[in-house]
This record gives structure tokens, C-alpha cells and sequence, in this order.
């Protein structure tokens, strides 16, 4: 959220941004030294946690004992023995280096826990405790400049306040108890700590976890632009999402955006587009209506993909991991049903695709497999019958990788369709559905272009989700609208 | 499918037909009558049926008989005797009244078929053979123009060719083995076989299944308008649902839209908006192409609600059954996530809705219940804790009924928040869920303005539809994004 006394950000900050200030190799390797420790932590103190229900300190702890936290870790109460973990008055009592502690006080105890996490030599604070800046008050604002001028002064670098901090399962770090614990290469920081959740979730749902994430919160030490340097410069993260509402730094922000954009992909969610959803960000301050033209100009400049909402973005993250680059905007759309293919050619029409006839060669090749009554070789191609062809598949859609009007392709199933044979015919539609996709699979493979499919939500939606389940382990895409998927695909082409 | 010669739609014609003719009582009647008697077939035959493997006659047989067809059911089979079924070699064989046939032998042999129909007076024939107008070949055209000059001098009514039929529960009429044997007020007429069965099986999987539905192909006899005037007076038929891609008749059929609208709710899904949809709705003409505007400017006058894809015709037929239309464009947006907060108030600006501040009675009366930290009562409300208020939740939600800013009700729900007892509360995540659900709901009803749900799609997808269901099964429409919650919204307030 948008502080207040901060300037919204200007179409001149993002002309400014252009020359990326580069930085020199010693500040560049500090600045990395200095986060990429933050990662490792030898133990952690949960300060504030206590038996009672509720309490949140609990979920945190839990969370960490479920992702295998390697380390000694201790719960911080002045007034009260835990039994849940072993516990210390005050962090100064703990035994032994302690390099990280979440805070979940209340923020008027807050000063006095900062105080003393200096004291003990911590090297970083997340803080949970929420009642500052963005409740839009001098009183919660100024205290957040206080406990950042003490930790600065004292060596503690801060997260948040505000936030759920980090999550990364190989060194045991997690903020709710229910946390996947798979994880992948992709970083992500998000102001929001629900969207950052709900990322990680959906995320690994999708069997493409998340690595390094970092929800923030208010910034009032660590800021996104710190986090998105450092992800630029990871070995263990190949390209980098983040969600943003607002920032109190525009040009930085920006500068470290367009200098990540140039190592690695860059996925942005930003919410607050619209000037209502903008109060609703942050209602204290209009200071960023209207600069939605701003934002995607820098988002633009730093060659990133946007995704307009948390389905989207979860669907470019698939899409980015799974789906190659294509070399155009030619579209195959291979459908069993007639009115399927109609819709998913508008669709891929009004999102700036093509839908282009095949060559020659590529209809006659094709057409020695598809000639049943009630298909032809146009494209969207009615493959009817032929979906159901038992032999096989691969040299049905081995010539779409020779045909040089097509781009990428489009594999639209439903299982209304594909159970077509259930009731009348003596084979089981299950298993045969699940043998003609894998000879569809080897099929794509052997075309070599970036092939996704839509299978639509209609019906029997337990066994939809074990054939995109084997969709998505055999590493294609799957998206359950042609819209979402022509978005995805969007953002993996830059369009 | 648009025909060879026709013409493509005008403005003008759609002007024209706003002076819609009023038919007379008796032709209203008669058209009626005729119409209606199709729907209740003493006797049915299905012409092409054997007992080889895949016979698409085995699938309609199978069809009617799953649907507990009450009267005769024989197969005609000139060359073989058929097991699965009581057979004749000619139509003429069976003795008694036969209202009813449903064709599948290849087109040339059809001609045949249709003079032993007018032979036997044969009410109605259904015809799912293709390979007639739709394939462009001049050959297909002038056969179908000769079935169709046989059936009408021998007074045979003609649906099809290229089509699936009538499909009504209640008369056991359906075409194929797994459609769905609950019905409900909603009429359909679908050009497109896999629309017609695809719009069926989904809105039955929501639990808003349609009534009369016909999928009516080529229209060589039977119109899409002949069906349209019919539901618009049928007592059985509440609303009516239009999946179109081309037609014959420009005037006809506006006019016949535009009368059927002033009588009951019209819901219409175009197939070919963009010129290369149309050409794959149409591949043999460019005829249609660039008369989106026209379609529009029909619709528009008809007062359809409009859906631009499968999915989307679905939420508007749960929307139109389940929400009542709200009297202005404030939505109340309530979340357990301010993140979904702020992308739900952009996709409601985007869509022309308000998310406005609530008056300050509304607020005042919430607060007394949502004055946890982390929350306020402004719109979109951040419910955190308040959802899982262990009390009565009927107050919280009632004074959203008088609100004058708040025409409607919208609720973000997703598992992730609503677990997040899971793992560290002493409470079953499941049953606890459950118990506020229902207590939403009865604070939804206190406040007694339309109420709709998202429920995201993340993580554990199989309890997810269990709640979705539970939401469905209370009376309350349930969308898996906000995007598609507002366009249904939108097109019940016929935006």
C-alpha cells in the first residue's frame, strides 16, 4: 500500500528509469550477500507465542515444524510459560546465534521487541504485527519510522510490518501450517500476504511450486525493489512474479524492475487498476489514481508479463514453465466438437492470434487420418472419429511441426466428448481416454511447436481433474477456458 | 450454418423488424399445436439401427430407453435383423400409429427414408445424418431441398438434417446415452448438436437443468424461429436459450426474437463474432462476415442477455435462475482477503459495476460485529475474523438491506482463507466451514437483495465442489472467478 507523503509515480520516473543505473560489482555482491543470508537462518524465535487458541504465533511455528526446519526454534513470551515449544522470557535468554525471529505482538510492544532483537545480534525481523502506516494514521506511521531508524542503526534488516515474511521449503521456512512443501524456481514478492498464499498454493495445486517467496508488507526496511535485485541475481530462481499495489518508490522500484526484466522473465499482478480499485488498495491516499497508464509503461520497459488477476497469474506461471515461446501468432486448433473449435477461433481472434488455414502439405498428410464423414482438414480441425483413431497417433499431428503457418497448438477437450463411447460401446471410456491421450501427447511431441490444452469444466469434474492431472505430468499446459489460455499465451508471447 | 445463396444479415432488416407482425389467435394456435405435438410421440423408430460396433443408432436407442421412453421404441433395419431391439425392414412394417423417427442411415439412402415416413404418416423425423448443405457442395444442397419438397406435400415436419434432435425428460426424449434425466423450465434451441448436449450437461451439473431443448442443424424444414415462437407460448418454458452461428432467414428470425423477448427472458450465444469465427462457423461463404454489429443491433432489440462462450451461457442461465435482478449497480463486496478485495473492485469497475462506500447506518451496524484488528467496515469489506464469529451471523449481513448504496451482494470465498483453522485450531476445518456457510446464508436472506458467491478455484478442488454445491443447493449462484461472475451480473441487468 501507498504511504502517505509519498508522489505517485510519474510518466517521467519511468522515462528517468530507462538508464538503468548499473551498479558496481562490490555493491551488486553485498546487496546479494546481505538477502541471501536472510534465507538460511541457523534458528528462529517466534516472539509472541503463547498456548491459547488462536494465537498466531502458533501458526507460525507450526508452520516452520512442518516444513522440517532444521534449527533450533524457540518461542518468545515475557509473561507466560509455552508448553508447545521450548520458550524464553526474552530473546537475550535464548543460548546460541539467532539469525531470524517473527514478531506477532501487539504494535504497541513492538518498539521493545526490536530493542531487543539488536541486542541479541539478530540479523532480520519479520513482522506480522499489522496497525501501522496502513491503517492510514501519524500515530502507526511514525512508530514505523521509529523501529526502522533502531533496527537500521542496529544492523537488523525488517520485513513489514504488515506481512507474512518468507516462505522456502528447503530451509525449512513457511508461515501457515497447510504450505506446500514441493518447490520450484520461480521467486515471487507480494505486498499482499493473502495473494502471496493463495500464489503458493495455487501454484503448487498446479504441480509449478514456487521457490523463494516474500510476502512484505509496508516496506518500512526491505522493499520489493531489495527482494526483486536479489532474485535477479539467485541461482536458485529462474524468473521472478510479483504482486504490487503501490510503492513509495517509484523510480527504484522501476529501475530494479527494468534491470531483473533484463536476466530473467518478469510476471506482474498489479492490483488496484481501476481508479475504485485503487481506493480500495489504499483508501487513506488517492495520491495513485489515475496512473494506471504509469504503471504499464514501467511494466512495459521492464518486458514483463501482466496478468490482470490471481487466476491469470497462477495460468502464466504454468504457461511460462510449460509452454515454449512461440515463433508467431499462427494457431492449430485441433477440437472434437465443431461449435467448440467456432468459439475458440473467436476468442483467439479477439486476443490478436490467428487462426490461419493449413499448408497444403499439412492437410494432405493429416488428411490420411482424419477422413471420417463430418470432418475435413481445416483449421479449427474437427478431428471427431479420429480422436478415437486406434493406432498410432504421433503421424496425425507430426505434420502441424512442418507446416510454417502454424505457430503453436491449441488442444480443445471436454469430457462430454471424449466419453462419447460411455453407455453404448463395450470399452471402458476411462482407460481409453487415458490411452489416447498419451498417444496425443507423443503425437504434440513429435510436432516440437508449444502445445496447450483447454479442457473445459462441464461435467464429472472428479475425473476432469485426473485427465488434466495427467496433462500437467506429462508437462503440457492446461487451462479451463480458451480465454484463460489465450491470455496465458499472451503473456508468454509479450503481446 | 449460413446456406449458399442466402443473404447476409442488415441493419435494415433488423429496423424492419421491429415492426414486428402480430400474428393472428388462430395461426398462433395452430403454429403452436403443431409444435407441441413433437414434444409427445406415441411411437418411436430409429431409422439405421444394427447391432455393429459404434452404430450411432445404438446411441439414440440407448438414449430413449435411459430416459424411460413410455411408448413403442422399434429399430428399421432393411438389411439385417437387429438384437438390441424390436425391428422392421421398412418403416411401413410397424403396426400402428408411429409419430416419431430419428434418422442415421447415410445420406443417399435418405431419400427413401423420408417418402416411407410420408408413407407411413410419420409426424416427425429427426434426421442426425450429415452430409448435405453444411459440406458446400452443390450436390448435398439440392438433396436436402428434395427431402424437404417430399416431407412438405406429404405433411412430415422435418428437423435437421445434420442435427441431434429433441431431447425432454419428462417425455423421455433424448440423444444420447448420458444426458441427464432432471429437467427444468429453461428451453434451448441450438444449431450445434455439441452445444445443445454440452449446455445440457452442464447446466444440469449445476443443478439448473433445461427443459425442451433442440439441436436443429440445417434447418432444411424447422427453424430456429419455429422453435422460438413456439417456447415463447409453450407453459412448460420459462426462459429461452439461444445458441446460433448463421441463418437462412434474417427477418424471420429477428422478428420471431424480438416477439419471443417481449414474453420471457431470451438468453442468446453466438458462434463466429469475428470474421475468421465466421469463417469457421461457415467456411464455404464470407456472407455473414462483418455483421457483428447486426447480430448486436438483433439482440439488443430482442432484450437477449448475451454470452460470448459455453461458459458463460451457463453462469447467465444459473445467474437468471437463481439471482434476482438487482435494482441499480452498487455491489456490497465482501472477502475474507483484502487482496481479493482490490481485484474484485477492479473487475466490478471494469464491468460498469460500483463498489460504493456503504451509508453510515450500514456501517455503523457491521462494526458492531467487524471490529476485529486488520478489518474496517468499508466497501470492499475485509470480513478476517468476523467469518468465523461463533454466534448468529444473521445481523452481520442484514443491514446490507438497507443500504441504498447496495444493490447487490457479492461473496469471495476461497479454501485457503477458510481453512486456515486447519493445522492449528482445535476445529474440523470441514464442519466448521459448513456451520458459517449456512449461517451466510441466512444473513444473505435477512438482507434480501441478490446474493452471488465466487468460490476461487485453488487447492482442494474435490471439498471446494462440495461447498459449491451446498451454496447451489441453498439457492445462491456460485462463479469459479469475478470476471465471470460479472458478466453474468451484467447480462441479468441486461448491460
Amino acid at each position: 500500500m501507498m504511504q502517505k507523503g509519498e508522489e505517485p509515480l510519474s510518466i517521467r520516473q519511468v522515462e528517468r528509469s530507462l538508464a538503468v543505473r548499473e551498479a558496481g560489482d562490490k555493491e551488486v555482491s553485498d546487496h546479494f550477500q546481505a538477502l541471501d543470508r536472510l534465507w538460511r537462518p541457523r534458528a528462529i524465535a517466534v516472539v509472541g507465542l503463547s498456548d491459547k487458541l488462536g494465537n498466531m504465533g502458533q501458526m507460525f511455528a507450526i508452520a516452520l515444524k512442518n516444513q522440517g526446519f532444521k534449527g533450533p526454534l524457540v518461542g518468545v513470551n515475557p509473561g507466560a510459560e509455552v508448553k508447545s515449544l521450548p520458550s524464553v522470557r526474552r530473546l537475550q535468554d535464548f543460548e546460541g546465534p539467532l539469525d531470524h525471529i517473527i514478531i506477532c505482538v501487539p504494535a504497541r510492544e513492538i518498539e521493545g521487541v526490536i530493542r531487543d532483537a539488536v541486542e541479541k545480534g539478530v540479523r532480520c525481523a519479520a513482522m506480522f504485527t499489522s496497525g501501522f502506516s496502513e491503517e492510514g494514521r501519524e500515530e502507526g506511521r511514525r512508530l514505523e519510522e521509529r523501529i526502522a531508524a533502531i533496527a537500521r542503526e542496529g544492523g537488523l534488516r525488517l520485513i513489514g510490518p504488515n506481512c507474512m515474511g518468507l516462505h522456502y521449503p528447503p530451509r525449512g521456512l513457511s508461515f501457515r501450517p497447510d504450505m506446500p512443501t514441493a518447490w520450484g524456481r520461480t521467486a515471487m514478492t507480494s505486498q499482499s500476504g493473502g495473494m502471496a498464499l493463495s500464489t503458493l498454493m495455487n501454484c503448487a495445486e498446479r504441480g509449478v511450486p514456487l521457490g523463494k517467496v516474500v510476502s512484505y508488507g509496508n516496506e518500512c526496511d526491505l522493499t520489493a525493489q531489495d527482494f526483486i535485485r536479489y532474485f535477479a541475481d539467485d541461482p536458485d530462481t529462474d524468473r521472478i512474479v510479483m504482486y504490487i499495489e503501490g510503492t513509495k518508490n517509484g523510480p527504484e522500484l522501476i529501475q530494479a524492475m527494468i534491470a531483473a526484466g533484463r536476466k530473467k522473465p518478469l510476471i506482474v499482478c498489479k492490483g488496484g487498476r481501476t481508479s475504485v480499485g485503487t481506493r480500495a488498495a489504499a483508501s487513506h491516499t488517492g495520491a495513485l489514481a489515475g496512473s494506471r497508464e504509469v504503471w504499464q509503461a514501467a511494466f512495459r520497459q521492464a518486458g514483463a508479463r501482466v496478468a490482470a488477476s490471481i487466476d491469470e497469474l497462477v495460468d502464466v506461471i504454468e504457461a511460462e514453465e510449460r509452454l515454449g515461446k512461440p515463433q508467431g501468432r499462427g494457431l492449430a486448433v485441433l477440437t472434437i466438437s465443431g461449435g467448440f473449435g467456432v468459439f475458440a477461433t473467436d476468442v483467439a481472434a479477439e486476443h490478436g492470434f490467428a487462426v490461419p488455414q493449413f499448408a497444403p502439405d499439412t492437410a494432405a498428410a493429416m488428411a490420411k487420418f482424419i477422413n471420417f464423414p463430418g470432418t475435413s482438414v481445416k483449421n479449427p480441425l474437427d478431428m471427431a472419429a479420429a480422436i478415437f483413431f486406434q493406432g498410432d497417433h504421433a503421424p496425425i499431428y507430426a505434420p502441424l511441426g512442418q507446416d510454417p503457418n502454424v505457430h503453436a497448438v491449441l488442444v480443445l477437450l471436454s469430457i462430454e466428448y471424449i466419453h462419447l463411447i460411455e453407455g453404448f460401446g463395450p470399452l471402458d471410456p476411462v482407460s481409453f481416454t487415458k490411452w489416447f491421450l498419451e498417444q496425443m501427447f507423443k503425437g504434440l511431441r513429435a510436432a516440437g511447436k508449444p502445445a496447450a490444452f483447454v479442457f473445459f469444466e462441464s461435467v464429472k469434474q472428479a475425473q476432469r481433474l485426473e485427465y488434466v492431472k495427467l496433462i500437467r505430468d506429462s508437462g503440457f499446459p492446461v487451462f479451463p477456458t480458451v480465454e484463460r489460455a489465450m491470455k496465458a499465451l499472451k503473456a508468454v508471447c509479450r503481446m
